[in-house]
């Protein structure tokens, strides 16, 4: 079986709790308008759409890990949804601390309706995700687990806010140190993929031993998705990443493969200025081949790679979903390499 | 028994799980630093203080409630602490939405250390109200109970910030009706101040029907206090409420007496006005005394009030803790009449 066939069983199954999870209260169409906004179903005059929606990678994650625990997808739904909610929750929240005016190529949400609106649409889109989670026991859920859920989800979205804290604190910061960098996306990135696998390994059923197996390969899935990101924004081709090449340079983000070379006094003097022009931006990419950062980013890549297919191995039996899980991850990390 | 009795007994107890609830993790003094600041437990740089802490008005509700149903306080302490965490977000986030640089007499925490961190540290602090939540079946709450708190915390939230959005949305706007209004703080203000009693009720193992009873007098109590907030707003004395007189029409708020009124011609091109003098202040506070706004406001006050205490009185028996909610109800409403 292909992962399409998956995707055609989850993605419906996903819509309609997201659709649920957003739908307008009272007289308040506005109000959920801008959420749905972003989810891309409608455009900015609130009228239906179909807007770019994102990958759902992590309600994918969770489902996959529910079936191949031998649980019924119908369950974890509410719970892959949660996930999505909190990972929008993020984007729209980020994208105001970035102050970025476009997302999936169109108006972020407080460039459209100002930024009070913004951070109160982020804040319902985050409420959205425990309430949506909350409906797990009516699905069948024991209370039990359904509570468990529960606080996984809250240590989860506390692990991000901790990992963004700590991404802005970069911004301002010189000194950043790869423990430092990979402590700050194990929490802001990582965090919310290992919840994916592990809330659709507990939802399932699975025993401890095995959803925390889950939550590990979930967590280094992440961090190796996060290094190839990085690599990615220096060295990825317009046409496969959406974005230009070299601007994570321009905007002198501090990814893994500057901060491994950030000892360098050159480049230190170059991410000091205010505005980098090409030049500066080849000067960087030329340090960055000097030190082999992107030789070290890919080992990271790797490691955490072989890393996740470990604990995937640890993961009880090989059900057809499990080998799908295996699949998936990898297509998600044959992005570079 | 005075209240002071119950405020000594309950205030340890809750300042208790709140520091437990924004403890430091790992090496992160810098972002729960933050939050602690914002309690009023450090100062900007972020060493310890006793700075102003606010009432603690719904977490002593919660608490009281417990009480009065025949409930362990221990086992609702989480509850209490996770409302006025959810209080204390909605600080953080509307200073940022407002704009406001002062808060309880210190600098906001957005105006201290930016936009971001701020946006951030308020997304942290409702997280947390959910995390600590989810232990109150550590304390001995069933699951079921407690996996009835959660989604009740979640629909409060989501209350909120629908409450938020109103009142953005009115802000922008001159047609605001009564109702309108009235619903705006239902879910602004009432629908917390119901919560607290709601979870308080419920943790400590009430009835449904008592514990909806509990959720119905909290409601009416959050309408009349926002009632003689809105009232005290314009015609309340500095010494009394540290906000200087028609400080609510000085900055063009569109309170209860003023949306009553809002139907006046004259009322409605002075708020359309982009700043407003002492004069207009004063022409302002003539409209609202010939439409006897305040007279209707405190009706409002008074009818919740009266509404409030009929739920309380069917709220199962009279102990001492339920006698005491209503002079503690009484007491927090009596700052007008």
């Amino acid at each position: 079986m292909s992962i399409d066939a998956y995707t055609d069983r989850y993605l419906p199954l996903l819509e309609d709790e997201l659709r649920d999870a957003l739908a307008c209260r009272d007289t308040l169409s506005m109000y959920y308008g801008m959420m749905q906004y972003h989810m891309g179903w409608l455009d900015s005059n609130l009228d239906p759409t179909e807007g770019p929606q994102g990958k759902r990678l992590r309600p994918m994650l969770c489902l996959l890990t529910c079936e191949a625990v031998g649980g019924q997808v119908e369950q974890a739904a509410p719970a892959a949804a949660a996930i999505e909610l909190v990972h929008n929750f993020t984007l729209i929240h980020d994208d105001i601390e970035d102050g970025s005016s476009i997302r999936r190529r169109r108006t972020t949400v407080w460039k459209q309706w100002g930024l009070a609106h913004g951070i109160n649409a982020g804040d319902g889109m985050l409420t959205t995700a425990f309430l949506k989670l909350s409906q797990l026991h009516d699905r069948g859920v024991p209370f039990q687990r359904a509570l468990r859920a529960q606080r996984i989800l809250a240590e989860t979205c506390l692990a991000i806010t901790e990992g963004q804290y700590m991404d802005l604190a970069f911004e301002a910061e010189m000194d950043v140190s790869l423990d430092g960098y990979l402590c700050m996306i194990r929490n802001k990135t990582a965090a919310l993929i290992a919840c994916s696998a592990r809330l659709g390994a507990l939802v399932g059923g699975a025993d401890r031993e095995i959803v925390e197996a889950y939550a590990r390969f979930g967590e280094n899935l992440g961090l190796a998705y996060q290094a190839i990101d990085d690599i990615l924004g220096i060295w990825g081709q317009e046409e496969r990443t959406g974005k230009s090449a070299f601007s994570d340079i321009l905007t002198r983000k501090k990814t893994l493969p500057i901060v491994y070379a950030l000892a360098d006094p050159e480049l230190r003097a170059v991410y000091g200025q205010k505005v980098l022009t090409e030049r500066d931006v080849a000067r960087v990419v030329s340090i960055l081949e000097r030190w082999r950062a992107r030789d070290y980013a890919e080992q990271i890549a790797r490691r955490h790679s072989k890393q996740a297919m470990r604990c995937l191995e640890q993961a009880g039996q090989a059900t057809p979903a499990r080998l799908m899980i295996r699949d998936y991850a990898l297509s998600l990390l044959d992005r570079t390499f």
